[in-house]
C-alpha cells in the first residue's frame, strides 16, 4: 500500500503532516510508503529536524502550493505543480494507492475529479464525513464538495455513502436519512422533495442497499441509528461547522465557569479525564478524514485545522479505503440502479 | 398592553403556557390582559389546579387544536376554530397587541401571515431566532418559516433583522452576515451568490441601515460580532436544530463521563454551577420567542419543547416587541430601498 501525502496542505503543515506520516509508519505496518509531496527543501529540513528517517519516505518536489483562501477550480491550470495536483498525480499513475491532503478542499475536489475523473454512474463527488453517533458514525455526505447539488446526485450519494458504510465501516445494514428542516414527510425543500420521491420509489422497487429513513433533522445525527446523513455540499458545509463550533463555543463557555471560584478549579482537576474523553469522542481528530467519495481513486481529505493525530488518522482511513476497494462495490450498487 | 397567548401550542401545552404567563403577570406590571386561547373547560381546570387566579386574565374558547405534525398550511381551512387562529384574529381584531405561540410553528406563520398579512414591502415573512453569541445575541433569520426563499427575500430580511436588532435590542451599528460554505467572496450557491451581490450594491449605495459583513460560517454564529446571520428557512432551521442537537449531545456525553468514578462525581458536584450557568447562556429558555418579522402585527414563535420560563421569556420578547413598535421601522427602512 502506497499513500501519497499532500505534505504542504492544512493550516499547520508541514510539521503536522510529517509527524502525521511518521506516526502513521511506526502503527500501520500494511502501508509500503508515504509519498511525501511539497516543496523538496522545506521537507527535507522538517524531516530533519524531526528526525524522521525511514526507507519508506519518498520526497516528491512539487514546487507550488495551493493557499486555503484560493479558488480550487482557478488553481487547477495556475498551479500545476502544487502538492495537491503532483499527489493526485501519483495516484492516476498507479504510482500511490490513495491521496490524503487537508489543504484546500475546493482544489483537491477539483484536481481528484478532472485527474481521477468520476466512477461509472457517477455525476459529481461528494464529501463524506464522518460525525460521532450514539449508535457508531454518522457519514454527512456531501460535506462540501458539490454546493449545487441536484436530486440525482443525492440520490447516488445516498447509494455511495450506503456502500462505503458497509463496506468500510463494517454496517451491516445501513440506514440513510434526508437532511431537512422537518421529519414530517411533506417538509422540505423542492431539492429534498424531489430526492425524498426518488428514493421513496427506488426502495419500493427493491433497489436500495439501504433503509431508507426519511426526512432527519439535526438530533438524528447524534441519536439516531443513522449511517448517511444525506444533504447538498452547501447545506452539509454548513451543518459540519456549526456543529464544530457550538461544541467549541460550549467548550469555551464550560473553561470560563470553571475558573470560576477555587471549587470549581479543583472540581474540574478531580474531573479532568471528563474533558478529554468527550473531546476525544466528538473532535474530527480521531475520524482523521473524510472520503470524496465518487472518484475513479481513493482521496481522503482531512481537516484544514489537522493535528498530527488527525493526519495520521486520515493516512489510516486512507489504507482502509484502499483495503476494502470500495469503488468497484459503489459502481456495481450504481449500475443496478440504471437497470 | 395586551397578549394573546396560544394557551394549546407546544409539546407540554396546556401546562407550561399557564405557569409562564403566571410568571410573566407577576414580573411585567406593563402587561394589562393576557388572553389565554384555547378549549374553555380544559383551561379552566388547569388555572384552578394552579390557582391562577387574576383579573387581567381571560379564556377565549377555541374548541380545534392543530397538532404538531399536521400541515401547517392545510389546517387554515379544516382548523378555523384553532387556538392559534383565534388568538391571531384578537390581533387582527385589535383587541390584543400580540399573538405568542410555541405551537406548530408552520401553521403560526402560515396564519399570521393570512390574517395579519405582510408589511409593506415584505413579500415573505421570516423567523428571527436569537442565538448567543459572545459580542452579544446573533439573531437567525429566517430559521424556518420561507424554506425556498430568493435573493429578494434574503435582502428584506437582512434589513428587518437589523432593525429589529436595533429598534428592540438596543444594537447601535448592526452587523449582518450571509451564512455560506465558506467566507470567501466566491463561495456559496446560486441563492447566496445573488443574495451576496445585492447586498453589496445596496451597501455601496448606502441604502443598507447595516454593516454587511459578507459571507459567514458556523463559528461566526458564536465569536464574531453578528447580530444577523442571513440565511433561507431550509437552511436556518437545520442550522438552529444541529447546533440545539450538538449542544445536547455534549452535555449528555459530559454527564456520562461524570458517573464513571467517584472523583469525578464528586468533581461534578463541586462544580454544579458550572453546568447551570453553561445551561443558562446556551438554552433557548433564557431568550424564550423568535419574533415573526415582516407580519403587520406582533408574533413571537417559541420552541415547541418550551418550559414555564421559555413561555414567560416569550410573553417578555413580545412585550419589548410591541413596545418599540419595531413594525413602522421596518416600513420605513423598506421604502428606503425602493427608491
Amino acid at each position: 500500500m502506497k499513500i501519497a501525502l499532500d505534505a504542504m496542505g492544512g493550516d499547520k503543515a508541514p510539521l503536522v503532516n510529517i509527524i502525521g506520516a511518521k506516526d502513521a509508519l511506526a502503527l500501520y505496518p500494511k502501508i509500503e510508503k508515504i509519498f511525501l509531496v511539497g516543496d523538496e527543501e522545506t521537507l527535507k529540513a522538517e524531516c530533519a529536524k524531526h528526525q524522521f528517517k525511514d526507507t519508506r519516505v519518498e520526497i516528491i518536489h512539487a514546487p507550488d502550493v495551493v493557499e486555503m483562501h484560493e479558488s480550487g477550480a482557478k488553481t487547477l491550470r495556475s498551479k500545476k505543480k502544487s502538492s495537491i495536483a503532483v499527489a493526485t498525480e501519483l495516484v492516476k499513475q498507479g504510482e500511490a494507492d490513495a491521496v490524503v491532503s487537508a489543504g484546500n478542499t475546493g482544489a483537491a475536489v477539483a484536481t481528484a475529479t478532472l485527474k481521477l475523473r468520476t466512477l461509472k454512474g457517477v455525476e459529481r463527488a461528494g464529501i463524506a464525513s464522518p460525525m460521532p453517533n450514539e449508535h457508531g458514525v454518522c457519514n454527512l455526505l456531501d460535506a462540501g464538495a458539490n454546493p449545487e447539488a441536484t436530486a440525482k446526485h443525492l440520490v447516488a450519494y445516498a447509494f455511495m455513502g450506503a456502500i462505503y458504510s458497509k463496506h468500510v465501516m463494517g454496517v451491516k445494514s445501513p440506514v440513510v436519512g434526508l437532511m431537512c428542516n422537518g421529519e414530517e414527510n411533506e417538509k422540505g425543500n423542492s431539492l429534498t422533495k424531489e430526492t425524498f420521491a426518488l428514493l421513496k420509489e427506488l426502495e419500493a422497487s427493491g433497489k436500495c442497499p439501504f433503509t431508507f429513513k426519511g426526512n432527519v433533522e439535526g438530533h438524528d445525527l447524534f441519536e439516531t441509528k443513522l449511517d448517511v446523513a444525506l444533504c447538498d455540499g452547501f447545506t452539509g458545509n454548513i451543518i459540519l461547522k456549526s456543529c464544530e463550533a457550538t461544541a467549541k463555543a460550549m467548550s469555551k463557555w464550560l473553561k470560563l465557569e470553571f475558573k470560576r471560584n477555587p471549587f470549581r478549579v479543583l472540581g474540574a482537576a478531580m474531573s479532568r479525564g471528563v474533558f478529554k474523553a468527550v473531546k476525544q469522542r466528538s473532535s474530527y481528530e480521531s475520524y482523521g478524514g473524510s472520503p470524496l467519495l465518487g472518484v475513479n481513486g481513493v482521496c481522503i481529505i482531512a481537516h484544514g485545522g489537522s493535528s498530527a493525530l488527525a493526519m495520521q488518522n486520515a493516512i489510516r482511513v486512507a489504507m482502509e479505503t484502499v483495503e476494502q476497494s470500495v469503488n468497484p462495490h459503489i459502481e456495481e450498487a450504481l449500475a443496478a440502479l440504471s437497470e
